[in-house]
């Protein structure tokens, strides 16, 4: 198990226990990790807290995000792809794209956007990271759609 | 002057006050301000917390977006485009794309990617936005850069 994909995966689980959606993230440098959030939309009332968007919070200001890598447990929607294509992360990895196959769009998919814009998507097509999002999918519906705004 | 674009300038100019960046955003629904917020960078240590992003954060959860209308003193980000995008909001009006005329990248420009995902995007060219961003950036480089991760 790649150790920055486990982070996240840990941050996820910490999210699903504070009755949050089970999505976790971690902006890793020089091979330590630097930042590490997860989704609090339900927590903080926050719709904005995604968990890259909280994990790039906490990371606090940065220089340069040229040598940073973002770690997701799920594909990033647009508010996450915009964050990372806006501060020039070069490399996503993600922990799976079958539960969410990136946000939705007349121009087209989120993961595509992030490609056309130049950065470097890795999915490592976890099987935890599946089985974690189908569990809670399958038990919260409704909160999940409001989480990507449909 | 559009008094929704006057309460963005209301905020852009508190974010100042407080030591930040002068950028303001207000969510409104059926002609009333459902959200507004500012650029809170400097104020929080947050990345993340551009006007519009601190708006929508605001706003709190919402069921739809398809009802409301974000405005921004200046043209948004490929962050906030991305908020946009994910969660529906089908108009965006902003103050003005002199000082920055959107986010770059190897796609393009996120004002252009904003119409390509079928957002309508009205620009106001207001001078009052433009002056503000101006005299900031011109006393704040290397804060204004750091702003759109440049």
């Amino acid at each position: 198990m790649d150790p920055f994909l486990q982070a996240a995966i840990d941050e996820a689980k910490l999210g699903l226990s504070e009755g949050g959606l089970p999505i976790g993230s971690v902006l890793v440098r020089g091979g330590q990790i630097i930042g590490r959030g997860h989704n609090r939309r339900v927590q903080h009332g926050d719709p904005m807290a995604h968990a890259e968007i909280d994990c790039l919070k906490n990371a606090g200001r940065q220089a340069t995000y040229k040598d940073t890598v973002l770690y997701s447990t799920l594909m990033p929607c647009f508010l996450c792809t915009g964050a990372a294509v806006q501060f020039g992360v070069p490399k996503v990895v993600v922990g799976e794209s079958i539960t969410f196959p990136g946000g939705e769009s007349k121009w087209g998919r989120s993961g595509d956007f992030m490609e056309a814009a130049g950065i470097e998507v890795v999915n490592l097509h976890d099987a935890t990271c599946i089985q974690m999002m189908r569990d809670f999918i399958a038990a919260n519906p409704k909160l999940w759609n409001e989480d990507i705004g449909v």
